[in-house]
């Protein structure tokens, strides 16, 4: 059986502020596309369809429609489970419906125990879970960490097993070993979720993961995260998205990648470079980071006549925190000396020799007024 | 056939706080008993479904449980549609799904004039609808009113109409000749829509409506509210409440009534009366008016002993607003009689003699002390 991976839609999300439906609908399409070009026998969709627990509409009415796609257009069965950003009721609601389809959508733990054969395949649907849950299925107060509820979740899993099958897991959690550097996930749950041993998998052939958004965070040949199908956030400017294609039998993973509609880039540069530059497309986002050491009145609104869709700037040499160390050895500093260590501290270079003699004749001045 | 008729179920309302789920949860439990019992061939609930267009996750879960034990468990099909306090969007999220198994629900007035079939009958499940979607439909800029919008509406559904087969129309709005009492359906929403003149609905065997939650709001043979299932407000404490059973051939409306779990009941008295009746139950709701004069400290602390549930308190003899005109003449009366007209105007009764003799001796005093 071959089947496709994919997580972390988060359908409905913006990017500080800018809408990214249409791409998301777009992207969409592309893994509809590949769905249907490789002839895959189902879509697995491991976690965070949605950005938020109660999305928009808007996002409502596209994952329906999405979902309609595949599922009843395309007739593909879609293996799909909640992640830490959906809620599990909302998204849950009407997914009795949905299994008579072929779309299995599971939201419970208590549910994640029956597998849904396809083919050679079975697939235990495990959406993301806090440890309580895990404690009252169980009913064992004394399971207080994810790696000893994983442990006893596989255990449970495995009494399902049917010989002769393959076993493939859908997830959503943090693996250990996978590094963490997008901040489009948020770190708390990831740190309250704690890191899942892979060695825990080890009784499934295939672990479809969904929670981090970069693929590369984890190397592991039967333990995957297909990543976000495009970008969510400036740190994840470069990596490539994609999807991956699995194959049971053989076992197989071919990474396909997903073309971005309007791509994040960080550039690095002076303004008049910046705004000189014809080379980046205009409609896509940028984290700009200016190295200039002047003001530059009103700078946001004349880089956006170039880059409309800026989602961050900073300069390499902002105003930084100053040392308020040795205030002792300071105050048998010079008021002159004083503002050039301030200035070099904030701004990262030194004044000019012309900027001293202008402090310098201010300060003076200053003080032959007090004498007056 | 026999269908049964329902609406505004507003799962997920509370009463000024009291949260109603367990309620509503045995309502619903007493509907799938007469539609068992009355072996209907189709249970119809004609708009609001839940209370807010957002609802709450208990509500979602709930109404989800009772779609699936109607439609997935005991096998009915079920015709519903979108009404004022739903999301259309939200709500209408998986009918795809839901309709392959006999759950059709719809949310949108584009898909009002495709009947669904069940037995003899055709049904025309008519969503509530702002008037821009009547225009946008028909592509016509002078539709005004709702009543040319439903002349349109119904014109376009007749030529929809399969000889020889019975018509039911399912629609939530405001009915013109309906007497609107209840408090619990917003004014401005129903003043919206305006009133529909039921002559424009004579094509149809029967118009299942929902909107109003009081069945008695409108007379007409073949165009009929079936107000809420249980009472949403203290207006509505002296309906009764209950469902419709329709049967098409010959049409017969039977009214089947549903039993309050907790009652909303209407109490006038004075205090001690009150707290001495054990006539009442307990647990049921209770809109209380005091007809004491005196002030009781702690009065409805004192009250919730006897009836915890109150969801409003009045007086009889309350501090009305005062009359503000005739300033002129009341410039011209001594402080003793503004006093007492004062007290007359706001607490319903006159100052006995003991009280204006301490009215009078105060004001002496004070000016007594003027004049030192």
């Amino acid at each position: 059986m071959r089947f496709l991976h994919t997580a972390d839609w988060h359908v409905g999300k913006n990017l500080n502020g800018f809408d990214l439906l249409a791409d998301q609908q777009a992207v969409f399409k592309q893994i509809e596309g590949i769905a249907k070009e490789r002839q895959v026998d189902a879509v697995v969709i491991a976690g965070d369809l949605y950005d938020r627990s109660i999305p928009s509409e808007a996002a409502v009415r596209q994952l329906n429609g999405e979902l309609v796609q595949l599922n009843l257009t395309d007739h593909f069965p879609v293996l799909a489970i909640s992640g830490n950003h959906d809620s599990a009721t909302r998204l849950g609601t009407g997914a009795s419906w949905f299994a008579k389809e072929g779309l299995y959508l599971n939201t419970s733990l208590d549910d994640a125990f029956d597998p849904v054969t396809i083919g050679d395949t079975e697939f235990f649907l495990l959406p993301y879970f806090g440890i309580q849950a895990v404690r009252n299925h169980f009913g064992d107060d004394a399971i207080r960490d994810v790696n000893t509820a994983i442990t006893r979740i596989v255990a449970a899993m495995q009494e399902h097993f049917t010989p002769g099958k393959h076993h493939v897991l859908v997830a959503h959690f943090f693996a250990a070993g996978s590094q963490h550097t997008a901040d489009s996930e948020t770190l708390i749950e990831v740190g309250g979720l704690q890191a899942v041993a892979t060695t825990t998998l080890a009784p499934f052939d295939y672990v479809a993961l969904g929670h981090l958004h970069n693929r590369d965070a984890l190397h592991d040949d039967r333990v995957r995260y297909s990543g976000s199908p495009m970008k969510f956030s400036v740190s994840e400017a470069n990596q490539e998205k994609g999807v991956w294609i699995i194959d049971t039998d053989p076992f197989t993973a071919e990474w396909v990648p997903l073309a971005p509609v309007h791509d994040i880039h960080r550039l690095t540069g002076a303004f008049a470079d910046l705004v000189a530059d014809d080379y980046h497309p205009r409609d896509d986002f940028y984290d700009i980071e200016l190295t200039d050491h002047e003001r530059i009145p009103d700078v946001l609104n004349k880089l956006r006549e170039h880059y409309p869709k800026i989602v961050s700037l900073h300069r390499t040499h902002a105003a930084r925190q100053i040392d308020t160390n040795h205030a002792r050895a300071r105050r048998q500093q010079s008021p002159t000396d004083l503002l050039a260590d301030f200035y070099q501290q904030t701004m990262g270079i030194d004044l000019t020799d012309t900027q001293l003699k202008w402090a310098s004749d201010a300060l003076s001045a200053v003080n032959d007024g007090e004498e007056e």
